[in-house]
């Protein structure tokens, strides 16, 4: 996906909400707002979000002098989810249909998302979690997605952020994680998910986790390690979790199926969706071979 | 008033809209947002935000090769107001106050005004004026403004946008034109009067009017007109009209009532009350001269 026009006072945003939540000094708001205006004056928008998120926090990180400005953030939100863990396994264990409640919880988790939204407190996530049970949602989708997941032999997950990853082993363990490989960011960058995350998520015994190399907040092919690509190349199918691996993904000839919440007014027009709507996306190339093989039947 | 950082995402914002309403040339959008971009990473903070959006406006005019804009919009809007002038001007007169119902419904007619929102419908400012006529606000200020303009030899008015200054004729009106002078813009800026208005306004009859010399919207005193300035110099109250000319005249030592509804989060915070609200607020150098005559007596 481009970039729209209105992403970019969007993504100003963003830049001062998040300077507020890590640092005081306004100096530095400042130094960084003026640089990221510059950059944006500059900017390609063909290419997709995430790609200037991605300079954005290199030079927020780089003017605070914070590494992983959200490094707090991250691990509550992991202890948070982790908390509700066995509770939701049991749910999930009892409910009518396990897959599509982990489905649900797992773009439920999405809500977890510092990008959109600078500040997020834990009773909305809850909430989120509570309504993404029995919210109707748009399941055209689920059968071709569950299929998929069964026939596939090798599948890339590629997580999003931190706190969610947790939800994201209900899927997990109902796809079955052998065939399975999750993918973390390979550097901090907003509260997006890493290897320390995978870690306090519980998910190295549950599942192989690599990481794309790079320090997008999305999956940006061509900025993404070798190790990476291979992984990607060699899938059979893709589970992509999230608005930025959306943004970044969606116009890749893959199979690729993408599980968010749409969670700004560009996606929800872009997806013809509500802001707010879990999202189980089919990636446009699968919809193309769909109707192919639908014309040559 | 400073432009705060939040000022800057909401410029880009505002850029984008006014630009769709205007031309659907995406390429023309796509320059001007480059130059305001370039612009807002180098601008001065300490100036006001009608500073920036005088800049921003010059470059719209520019690269759109549209002297003004909104030109229909405009005369859409007095002529809107001119309709409702007859049946407001018997309400102002037989209502229990008619200095008070006169000044709110000059602060009602600044709902008109396109900067912080592109569009506008006919139907909301109607809603407003009703409303306006009725809703709680802080009259505080309502005994002083009036006597003040009692007490004044020579006020400078100064006016907002088209069609709200048709709705200023009933408190040009109450406290007599004969002491007053009008103020329009100097050229055409978003859908703010002009001379041209102040003719279709029916103004030019009723009181004197000049202009300020210049195409900001709001009052920069360093770049309107030596004859604006000496009447500004000269007048012993001024009452200014809107947002743009709060922000661009709230630091001025000099004795103004600031008539307006605060429209957007960064002058709601700034002044302490809510979006929507409408404001009777005086300078506050006045209110430092009632200090000190308080503490003298």
């Amino acid at each position: 996906m481009r970039t729209y026009f209105d992403c970019i006072p969007c993504f100003i945003r963003q830049v001062i909400d998040s300077l507020r939540v890590i640092t005081g000094d306004e100096a530095i708001h400042e130094q960084v707002l003026r640089r990221v205006l510059d950059l944006a004056s500059e900017m390609d928008l063909r290419q997709s979000p995430p790609a200037m998120a991605q300079k954005i926090h290199r030079i927020i990180r780089q003017l605070t002098e914070i590494d992983d400005p959200y490094k707090e953030v991250k691990t509550r939100f992991n202890a948070f989810a982790l908390e509700l863990y066995p509770g939701l396994q049991k749910l999930v264990m009892e409910s009518e249909d396990p897959f599509e409640t982990a489905v649900r919880l797992a773009i439920a988790g999405n809500i977890i998302d510092l990008g959109v939204k600078s500040s997020l407190g834990i009773p909305e996530v809850e909430r989120s979690i509570k309504e993404s049970l029995t919210v109707p949602f748009d399941t055209t989708n689920m059968d071709e997605f569950k299929n998929a997941s069964v026939e596939a032999h090798n599948i890339l997950y590629i997580g999003d952020n931190s706190g969610e990853i947790v939800f994201d082993r209900f899927l997990i363990e109902q796809i079955g994680p052998e065939r399975i490989t999750f993918v973390v960011r390979g550097r901090p960058v907003i509260n997006d998910a890493t290897i320390e995350d995978a870690h306090a998520a519980g998910l190295m015994d549950l599942v192989k986790v690599i990481d794309s190399g790079d320090d997008a907040p999305g999956t940006i092919l061509e900025s993404c390690s070798e190790e990476f690509r291979i992984h990607f190349e060699q899938s059979d199918m893709v589970i992509a979790k999230g608005q930025g691996n959306f943004e970044s993904l969606s116009d890749i000839d893959k199979n690729i199926f993408f599980l968010l919440r749409a969670k700004c007014p560009v996606i929800a027009n872009h997806l013809d969706c509500k802001i707010g709507e879990m999202i189980l996306h089919k990636s446009k190339l699968l919809n193309h071979v769909v109707e192919l093989a639908k014309e040559a039947e």
